[in-house]
């Protein structure tokens, strides 16, 4: 290190702090910066802050939102008798990019995973009750994971959503497009066969 | 992009405009900053501004610094006779890492270029003259590259410091440490060649 001024060298290192990114990388990215206008600059600088200070979860959704509640719990274009429930804002972020749900969601945080300790009560299962209470809730569709923990968390929540009067769905199994079978897991398979659907 | 709150919109986007870093390697390293404890990000955020603020070139010999004269021109302990010529302060930070050189440098800040415009007057050509005949300078190194732009800056120089009474000095060329002949260009073997030493 001392080969480079203390803000230089302070600067590399927070760079290779950075998932990914090794010494010469951070060197690589620093000198960017010291080649980078001003005004540049000191906006990533601020955007850094501003992310660490705004970023909170929606108090509705419990999706990441610059605001109490998010652009999506907000739009009253939204349908808001329909709830996706994923683990994580990454999940919700993909079903967004898919632009194939125009309902709202419901960010659980996590999933059951009793070997590492998480419980009911450790994600936001509860919450799923309250709004349906609140809102005129008809499909629940549970988009968690399809591993094992993911299973269980759908398993959990649509038992305890059985006494409520509303439709609980599953996101579908199946052979991902543009999947060739042969590189697709025995598990997948079968389940891709069990759910096959009559072509008219 | 819209799936982000703006603030994160912002962080991501400014990741992406660095080199080497696509949409989808932004979005990892803002949730990074996001997962990060306050106090790092903010170290982060200030290290950036830092570095825009006080990198400045040294007075004496126009490398990177902090300060008006740096470490290196400001360290007693260096050898103030010799001066080592490079382009670049890259240049300089592989010569400081090799360890094999105490002497200072002096940063060009460029090459002689005539097809792209640049002069003698365009780089820090007669600041080398100046610093000859302010301090006992006993030998000049010219570090150079080993391209055309490199080497016909090396003759200029040597040729401007013909009249100075001071041994001036270019850096070898020659095969690299752990390279193999076979991958090596005909010029550097030729080099290579010309520049053969006696093994006693």
């Amino acid at each position: 290190m001392g080969y480079y001024p203390a803000s230089l060298t302070g600067l590399i290192e927070n760079f290779a702090k950075l998932p990914g990114v090794g010494f010469k990388t951070a060197e690589r990215l620093a000198m960017h910066i010291l080649k980078m206008p001003y005004n540049e600059a000191s906006y990533f600088s601020e955007s850094i802050i501003e992310v660490k200070k705004k970023i909170r979860f929606c108090a509705e959704c419990f999706c990441l939102s610059d605001n109490e509640i998010c652009a999506i719990c907000a739009n009253p274009l939204r349908n808001n008798s329909t709830l996706c429930i994923v683990e994580q804002p990454a999940d919700m972020i993909v079903i967004e990019k898919s632009g194939a749900f125009k309902g709202l969601y419901h960010i659980l945080g996590g999933a059951l995973s009793p070997m590492d300790g998480i419980m009911p009560n450790d994600i936001k299962i509860k919450e799923i009750i309250a709004r349906i209470d609140k809102n005129k809730i008809v499909e629940v569709i549970i988009a968690t994971n399809t591993n094992a923990e993911g299973e269980s968390t759908a398993d959990y929540i649509a038992t305890i959503l059985k006494s409520k009067k509303i439709k609980i769905s599953r996101i579908a199994s199946g052979i991902p497009v543009g999947g060739e079978l042969k590189y697709i897991d025995q598990v997948t398979i079968k389940k891709a066969l069990d759910a096959r659907y009559v072509i008219d």
